[in-house]
C-alpha cells in the first residue's frame, strides 16, 4: 500500500483547507460514472461557473480491470471498493480471467472469491456508512462497495446483500428489485424486502419530501422503480424524486451524528449512460449535478476538517471532445458561443424528449425544440420522421445536437484514458494511481487493512467449518432462497445466502456482515464460525 | 497571482522527493504540443513501461486563449510564457480580439503590447537560459519563451530576436531563418545570423556528434534546415541528429554549470503534428520520447533538490480516444494487446514511411508495411493506389491503422479539454491552474514579477523617449531592417528592430533584452532610455 502522505495546498479557487497531517474521521467517496475529463471542462463552459471540483484535482488514476484495457463500470467500483482487479460484470470479487499485463494472475481457488471492501471495513470500525445513486442502488458501482456477486445484473441477490449488511444510510433507485413479481429486476424468491427494512427500522422514504423530512438515524430511500430521472428532466418528469445534492445533504447530516465518523458513497451515474447515448446535454447536466454533491461533501468537509472527499470517474466513455470535424481549420478563432449555445437550447436531454413523443410521432418537432433542436432542416426532418424506431430517431437527433455544438465522439462504448483524481482533506492522495490503489488510500484513512478484513468476512465455509470437523452442505431445496447448513453432531445451523443471520437452537443470530454465494462456494464472516462453535454464543 | 504553496507527495511510483519547501534555483518548463491525456495513456501501454510523467500528476490546466474555447499553439506559449490570454498566431504579445469569458478587455493602446516572459526574467536575475524543441527552433511555443511577435509564421524576425536576446543554449531546427535567402522561411534581411552567433562566442553545432563533444558554455545547435525528425523514423532519416532526451541533457549540463541556476524550456514538438494528421504511432511514439527528455529532467532534479520542474501538454489535438466504434459493444473484454500489437508493427511514422515512398507508388506496400500495414485488402491496396494525392493516400494510410488499433479520432484540429498538469520539486503546483497561472508559479520560483518586468524591458518608445522630450522616428529605408532612430538635440542614437544593441556616439551598446516592433510601436528597454539620457553610459 503506497499512500500518498501529502500536504493540502490551495488550488487557485480553493478558499480554505484541512490541516494535511490532521487525522481522518470521515471518507466521503464519489464516482461520477463514464465521465471523460474533455467532459468535465465541457460542463464547466455549460455552466459558465467553477465547479466544485475545480478545488480539488491532485492526479491521474489508471482504470483498466484484470481483463480489459477498458473497464466496465462493475471491475471499476471492484477496485476503488476492494483494492483489487477483476472481470468485466463483477462486483466484489475476484477475478477468473487475468491477461493484462501487470496484474497478478488468479488461483483457480480464488476465483470469484468475494474481498472486502472499504465500507465493511468502516462499518466493522464502528462508523456510520451510506451509499447514494441516481440509478438503481443495486447497478454496478453503488453494489461494489455493499454486496458481492460474479453477476452484476442480478439486481435481486444485490438487494437482499445491501438490505442486511447494515448501512445507515441508503438512497437511490430500484424499488423494484425490493419486490416480489415477476417483471424485470424483480424478487423471484418470494421476499418483501421494503417489510425486512421496516422491520430493521430503516425509515422508508420514496420522494424528495420524505426524504427532506426524516428525522430518523437510519433512512431507505427508494424514489424510484428502476433509475431516478436524469437532472435536466426531473423537474418536468419526475419532480418528486430528490437531486443528487439533497441526497448528498441528507447522508451527510444523518450519517454525522455517528461520534465514530463516517463512510458514504455517492455516484453520479447517469453521465455514463448519457455518454452511451452520445447525449452532450445528457452528460454535462448530469456532470454538474455530481458537482452539486461534490459542493455539499466539500462545504461540510471544510467545516469539519476531518473528512477526505475523493471524487473521480470510474472511466472514460463515448470519445467525447470539444471541436470535431466542424473545426479542423476553425478552432483556433472559435469562441465558446459556438460550442454552448446549442446546447443551452436544450431543455431536456435525449431520455426527457423522447419521453414525450406521441406514439405516431405528431409532436416529433416539439419533442426535438425540447432537445435544442429547433432549426431542423426538412432534410433532418425527413430523417427523423422515417426513422425506423426509437433508437434509430435518438441516434439522428444526438448527432444533429453534437454537430451544431461542435463536439465530436468516437464511440457508442467506454475509453480507455486515465481519469482526472480529485480530492480534498487530510491525506488526499496526489500523483498518478492505479484505481485499486485508492481503495488502499481509503482503508488507511479509516485504518483498516483489506486483505486481514477479507480473512475476517470471507471464510470459506467448507473449509472454516470443516477446520472445525463440521460438515457443510447448501440446501437448494427453494432454489430462490439457498441455505447453508451446518452439522456436527447434534449442532445444526443455518445460514441463508444474501443475508447476514445464523440460525441456531431456533435462535436467529445477526452477523456482522452477510453469506455469499460465489463460483459455488459459501463464505461466511468468521464470526459464524465462531458462534458455531461457542454453540450460539461467541 | 494565486500560487499554490504546495509540499512535494510521494506519488506511486516515486521514489523520492525534494524538500516542498525548499528554495527553487532552476527551473525546467516542459511542453508536450497538442497531446491529449489519452494519448499519454495509449503511450503507456506501447512502451508497457511505467513512465517518467507517471510520478508528476498533479492536477489540471485550462488552455482556451483569450478569443477561442481551444487554442493555437502560440498564445497557449504565450500564456505559459508571460501569463497571459493572447491570440491566434501571437507570440509573447497581448491580444487584439479578446471575447472569452472572465479574460479581462484589452485597452486600445495594449492591443499587440509585447510582455515579458520567464525566460528573460530568468535571464535578469543572473540565471543561465535554454530552449529545446524538436520543431524549427522558432515555432510558437520556444518562441514564446524567446521571442515577441504578433504573426507567429514570422521565422526570420523571430530568429533574430532569438540570437540577440542572450540565451546560453538553444538546440533544436530552423537553420534556415539563420541564414539569407529566398526560400521559406529563410531571410530576406541579407543576414547571416549563423556568423553573428559565432561572434556572440556561441559554439555552432550542427549534428549529434557535435553537440555531445561540445565543452562550450554557450551552444547554438541547428540540426535542420526545417524541423527535426520523428523520434521514430530518425534513425533512417536523420541519423544525425540528436534525439530530444540528449539535448535536454546536454542542456541541463550546460546550464548547470551556472551558479545562480537555469531556466530551459523543453519542447516535444511533433506530436502536435503527428495529432493533426491522426498519426496514431507517430503520436505516441514522440510522446515517449518527450517522456524519455522529462525522464533527464527529473533525475537531474531528484539529484538536485533546488529544481522545480513542470510538464504538460499546451492543448489537446485529434480527440483521439482508446476505443472507438469497433468496440462499441466489446471494449470491456478487449484485452491491450488488441489496441497496441497493430501499432507495434509499424516501424516508421506517416511522415517517415511516405518519405520512402517512390514517385511511382510502386513500392507502395513496402511503405504500407513500414506504417504497420502488411494485411491490406484487396480493396484498401485499390483505394491506396487510386489516392490522387499524397494527402489523400496519408488519410487513407493513417486511418487503416488507427481502424485496426481501435483508436478513434473526432478531429483534424486541436481540442478543448483541460489538461494534465505534471509537476515535481519545490513549490510545485497542485490543483486546476489557468495557463497563465503557471507563469505566474514559475516566475514566483524565480523571483520575479512578470509585470514588473514588462514595465522594465518594453518602454514604448514615443512615450518613454518623449517624457525625456527626445524625438523618435522609424527608419524604414532599409525595409527588411528597419531602424529606431531617438534625437534629442544634437544626441542621436539608432535601435535596430530585432536586436538588443543602440548604437550612439558611433558606440555599440548591448542592451539587457531586444527592440521590438509590434502594431506599429517599438518597444525599448527602459535601459536604452537611461543610457541615452546618459549619453551612451548609464
Amino acid at each position: 500500500m503506497m499512500i500518498a502522505s501529502s500536504v493540502a495546498s490551495a488550488a487557485p479557487a480553493s478558499p480554505s483547507q484541512a490541516e494535511p497531517n490532521a487525522k481522518v474521521k470521515n471518507v466521503i467517496f464519489m464516482v461520477m460514472d463514464g465521465v471523460s475529463p474533455n467532459a468535465t471542462t465541457l460542463a464547466r463552459w455549460y455552466s459558465g461557473q467553477p465547479m466544485a471540483l475545480d478545488e480539488m484535482p491532485t492526479g491521474l488514476v489508471r482504470t483498466y480491470s484484470a481483463e480489459s484495457a477498458i473497464t466496465d463500470s462493475a471491475p471499476a467500483g471492484t477496485a476503488f471498493s476492494t483494492g483489487n482487479k477483476s472481470n468485466s460484470g463483477y462486483i466484489g470479487v475476484l477475478p477468473s480471467v487475468v491477461d493484462m499485463p501487470g496484474v497478478a494472475p488468479i488461483d483457480e481457488e480464488d476465483i470469484m472469491r468475494p474481498v472486502a471492501n472499504v465500507l465493511e471495513g468502516a462499518k466493522l470500525k464502528g462508523k456510520a456508512t451510506g451509499i447514494i445513486a441516481t440509478s438503481e442502488i443495486q447497478h454496478a458501482t453503488p453494489a461494489s462497495f455493499s454486496s458481492h456477486h460474479a453477476n452484476r445484473n442480478n439486481f435481486p441477490d444485490i438487494a437482499e446483500q445491501q438490505v442486511y449488511m447494515g448501512m445507515d444510510v441508503v438512497l437511490g433507485g430500484g424499488k423494484q428489485s425490493l419486490l416480489p413479481g415477476e417483471a424485470r429486476n424483480q424478487r423471484t424468491d418470494g421476499e418483501n424486502l421494503i417489510d425486512v427494512l421496516e422491520t430493521k427500522g430503516y425509515d422508508f422514504v420514496e420522494s424528495r419530501e420524505e426524504l427532506l423530512e426524516s428525522n430518523a438515524d437510519k433512512i431507505w430511500g427508494s424514489f424510484s422503480n428502476g433509475a431516478l430521472a436524469y437532472d435536466l428532466d426531473r423537474a418536468v418528469t419526475n419532480p418528486e424524486q430528490p437531486t443528487l445534492a439533497e441526497m448528498t445533504e441528507k447522508a451527510i447530516d444523518v450519517l454525522s451524528k455517528d461520534k465514530d465518523g463516517f463512510f458514504l458513497f455517492v455516484e453520479g451515474s447517469k453521465p455514463d449512460w448519457a455518454a452511451h447515448a452520445n447525449d452532450t446535454i445528457g452528460i454535462i447536466t448530469d456532470v454538474l449535478a455530481f458537482d452539486a454533491a461534490v459542493k455539499e461533501a466539500l462545504e461540510f468537509a471544510k467545516e469539519d476538517k476531518h473528512t477526505l472527499v475523493i471524487a473521480l470517474a470510474d472511466h472514460g466513455n463515448s470519445g467525447i471532445s470539444i471541436g470535431n470535424v466542424n473545426t479542423n481549420s476553425t478552432y483556433d478563432e472559435t469562441p465558446i458561443s459556438a460550442y454552448i449555445d446549442p446546447l443551452k437550447k436544450a431543455s431536456m436531454t435525449i431520455e426527457g424528449a423522447l419521453s414525450q413523443l406521441k406514439e405516431d410521432r405528431s409532436n416529433l418537432l416539439d419533442v426535438a425544440a425540447l432537445y435544442g433542436l429547433d432549426d431542423l432542416s426538412e432534410k433532418e426532418i425527413s430523417a427523423m420522421k422515417d426513422a425506423e424506431d426509437l433508437s434509430a430517431l435518438q441516434s439522428l437527433m444526438v448527432k444533429a445536437l453534437a454537430d451544431r455544438a461542435n463536439i465530436g465522439y468516437t464511440t457508442g462504448g467506454h475509453t480507455g484514458e486515465d481519469i482526472t483524481l480529485y480530492a480534498y482533506g487530510p491525506q488526499k492522495p496526489i500523483g498518478l494511481y492505479e484505481n485499486t490503489e485508492i481503495a488502499h488510500v481509503m482503508a488507511d484513512a479509516i485504518g483498516i487493512d483489506l486483505n486481514e478484513l477479507t480473512e475476517e468476512l470471507f471464510v470459506e465455509a467448507e473449509e472454516g467449518f470443516g477446520f472445525y470437523a463440521a460438515e457443510v452442505t447448501l440446501d437448494t431445496a427453494n432454489e430462490a432462497n439457498p441455505v447453508l447448513v451446518v452439522e456436527k453432531g447434534s449442532k445444526r445451523a443455518e445460514l441463508p445466502i444474501d443475508k447476514n443471520i445464523m440460525i441456531m437452537n431456533g435462535k436467529t443470530i445477526e452477523l456482522n456482515n452477510v453469506i455469499v454465494l460465489s463460483n459455488e462456494k459459501v463464505y461466511v464472516p468468521n464470526e459464524a464460525i465462531e458462534y458455531f462453535k461457542g454453540n450460539g454464543t461467541k
